[in-house]
C-alpha cells in the first residue's frame, strides 16, 4: 500500500539479499522508521516485540526468520532451536505455527548446503501467497460492501473494524480492509469506525493510519462506542480479522471483539471475519476451551505511550501508583455470532460444514492426524 | 471515605461558609488536590470540566452553585441566569436537572433576602440525602454480594464495575460502591475488577484509586476484557451507576455500558444498576429515543493524559496526525439486560410496574405532569 505516495509492503528482503527489513510498527503512528533484520533472533525480537503484528505477518516474519538461521547454521540442531525460539514468541496465532511447520518440512529433508536458499526462497514465497490470499479475500468480500451500498441507497457504508486487521497485519492489502480497500478503489462510498482497540490501540496507532495514508475516510472511536452506535444505527457491517478460527468457525482475535459482535448480533448488523486459510486452525473445535490466551505485560495497559507536546514520544503512566492490572490480549467469539468468514475461497458460514466443503484438504488433514 | 487515614467528602461548605470545596478529579490519580469555589460561574466550570462529574455529585454541585448565586444576587433574575447556566453544562444525568427544580421550587417562594441563607441550607440537606441515598443502596445490595459468596464457597466473589460510580460521583459511599464497601467492611472476601473506562479513564484513574484507598482488592483492565473474563467464568456479578434511568427501567450510563449487559447476559453473570431516585427520570420510558447524549470534544478520544516519568501530568497524543474522532460520552442498556435495579428503597426490577410501585409519588407527579 501507499505511504507519502510511494508503494509499500511490511517486510522484504535487504538489498544483500541476506537481511530482512520490516517497518517497526511499535513507531507508528508518530514516526515511520524501517529496521533491518540479520538474524532469527532479530526476527523473534521483533515478533515478541510487536514491531511486527498481526496473525499473518507474525507467520512471514517467522517464515523469515527460519532463514536467516539457516544462513548462519543449516544444521538440524539449529532449525529445531530457530523454530523453537521463534514458536515461543506468541501463544495464540496460528500462522505463526503452520508458517514453522511449512518450513521445516520443506527444509528438513534437504542437504544442509543448499538449505539457506531453499529456506529464503520458500519464505519469499509465503509471502507472495499473503499478498495472493489477502486479495482474494478483498475481491470476495468487496460485493459484501456494494450490497451494502446499494440497501442504503444513499450515504457512505458505515463500516466498523477493531484492532488492525490492516496491511500493516498482513503483507500487503490486509484482511479485514481487504474487502474496505477493493471497494473504496472501486469508487463505492464508504467510511470506516475505527475502534482504538486498548490496551496498545492498534486501531488508532495502525488502522486509522494506514487508512489516512490511503485517503479512505474514517473516525476513531473508544472501544465503548461501537454498540451505541449500532442501537443508533450507525453500523452497516462490521469486519474484523482474526489470529485464529477454529475447524467449527470460532473466531479467536482482539480482546474486545466478542463485545462487538454481541452487539452486532443485537442490532441485526452483520458480522464478517477476514479469514485467510494459514489462521484456521483446523485441528480444533471449540474455541473457548481449546485456544491458549497470551496474558501480555500489565505496563500495556497502566500505561500508555503518546506523543508529548514537545515532540516526544512519552510513556504516561494512568493508573494510579499501587494498583494492578491483568492484560488478556484475545478473546473468543463463538461461531454463532459470526455472520460469515471472508476467506480466499469465498464468504462461508462459520461451521464445521461450511469450514470442511471449503477446505476439503486441510479438514482431511488434520482428522487424519487426530484419528 | 478514607484518603490517608483522614475521612473525606468530595464536597464540602468552606470554613467562611459562603464558598465550597471540592475535589479536583481532574487531578486524580496523581494528584489529590482541592478547590475552593466561590460563584455559580466556577461551579458551573466544575461540571462543565468534570472536576466534579458523577450524575449524583453533579446534582449536590449545582445544588450549591445555585446557593453561591443567591448570596452574590438573590433576584429572580440571576435564579433564573444560575439555574439556566448550570443546567447548559451536562445534558445527560437528570440529577443535575432534578436538583436546579429542587432549588427552584423552594427558592422562589421565599423573599430575596432569605434565599441565600435558605439555598445554603437546602444544598447542604441535598447533600446529606445523597449521603443517605448511598449509604442505603449500600445496605441494600451487600447482600447481593454476600449470596454470591454464599453461592461461591470458596475465593472472593468477583464483582465487575464500569466508569466512576464511587464515592467521587456521590458525596460519599457511591452508588455502585456502596454494596462493595459495605459488603468488605462485612468482611466478605471480594474482589474488583475496574474497567479503566476510556476515554476519560474514570475506572483507572477514579474507581481504581478510591478503592486502593480503601484497601479494597482490584485490578484494573481494558474496556474489551469484561466479556472474555465473563465467558472464562471469572465474574460473579456486574454492577454499575445511571446517569438516567427511565421509568421502564432502561439504564443510560458511561459509553461501553451497553455493551458489558450484552456480555452478562450472555454469560448469565447477573447485571446490576444502582439507581438512588434522583437518577430516574420517571418522565420519559424509551432511553433509546428519548434521552439526549453528550458528545465531549474529540481530543478526549486523540489523547490521553497521564504520568510522566519526569513526574509531570503530560497530555499525550495517541491518534495519527489527520485522523478525527467521534466521542459519544452514554450509551443505553435497554430494560431486559438489566437484572435489577438497586434503590434506597430496595432491590427491584427494571420495569415500569415495579418502579411504579416502589416510587409511586414520582410516577404519580409524572405522568400527572404528562397527561
Amino acid at each position: 500500500m501507499r505511504v507519502e505516495g510511494k508503494s509499500h509492503r511490511t517486510i522484504w528482503l535487504g538489498p544483500d539479499r541476506t537481511s530482512v527489513e520490516i517497518i517497526d510498527q511499535t513507531r507508528l503512528p508518530h514516526r515511520f522508521e524501517t529496521i533491518t533484520i540479520r538474524d532469527v533472533r532479530g526476527a523473534a525480537r521483533a515478533i515478541k516485540d510487536m514491531q511486527v503484528r498481526g496473525a499473518p505477518l507474525i507467520g512471514v516474519t517467522a517464515a523469515y526468520g527460519v532463514a536467516l538461521a539457516m544462513a548462519a547454521d543449516p544444521s538440524n540442531a539449529h532449525l529445531d532451536d530457530a523454530c523453537a525460539l521463534l514458536r515461543a514468541t506468541r501463544p495464540t496465532a496460528v500462522n505463526l505455527q503452520w508458517a514453522l511447520n511449512a518450513m521445516r518440512e520443506a527444509l528438513e529433508p534437504l542437504a544442509a548446503p543448499s538449505r539457506a536458499d531453499a529456506a529464503f526462497a520458500l519464505a519469499e514465497a509465503i509471502a507472495e501467497a499473503d499478498v495472493a490470499l489477502c486479495a482474494a479475500i478483498g475481491e470476495f468480500g468487496r460485493p459484501l460492501i456494494e450490497a451494502a451500498a446499494a440497501r442504503k441507497g444513499s450515504g457512505p457504508v458505515q463500516i466498523l473494524t477493531h484492532c488492525n486487521a490492516g496491511w500493516l497485519a498482513t503483507v500487503d492489502w490486509g484482511t479485514a480492509t481487504a474487502p474496505i480497500y477493493k471497494a473504496f478503489e472501486a469508487g463505492v462510498p464508504l467510511h470506516v469506525w475505527v475502534d482504538e482497540t486498548r490496551p496498545r490501540n492498534q486501531g488508532a496507532s495502525l488502522t486509522a493510519w494506514e487508512l489516512g495514508k490511503q485517503g479512505v475516510p474514517h473516525t476513531i472511536i473508544v472501544d465503548n462506542a461501537g454498540g451505541h452506535l449500532m442501537q443508533r444505527g450507525e453500523v452497516d457491517l462490521v469486519i474484523v480479522g482474526t489470529d485464529r478460527t477454529t475447524a467449527s468457525g470460532d473466531v479467536c482475535n482482539k480482546i474486545g471483539t466478542y463485545l462487538k459482535a454481541l452487539a452486532a448480533k443485537d442490532n441485526g448488523v452483520p458480522f464478517y471475519v477476514a479469514a485467510p486459510s494459514p489462521s484456521i486452525d483446523f485441528a480444533i473445535a471449540d474455541g473457548l476451551a481449546e485456544i491458549p490466551i497470551e496474558i501480555r505485560s500489565q505496563n500495556e495497559v497502566t500505561h500508555i505511550a503518546g506523543l508529548a507536546e514537545a515532540g516526544h514520544v512519552e510513556n504516561v503512566r494512568v493508573a494510579p501508583e499501587g494498583s494492578n492490572a491483568l492484560n488478556p490480549a484475545f478473546d473468543v467469539t463463538p461461531a454463532h455470532l459470526v455472520t460469515g468468514l471472508i476467506t480466499e475461497r469465498g464468504v462461508i458460514a462459520a461451521s464445521r460444514d461450511s469450514l470442511a466443503k471449503a477446505f476439503p484438504e486441510h479438514a482431511a488433514k488434520a482428522s487424519a492426524r487426530k484419528g
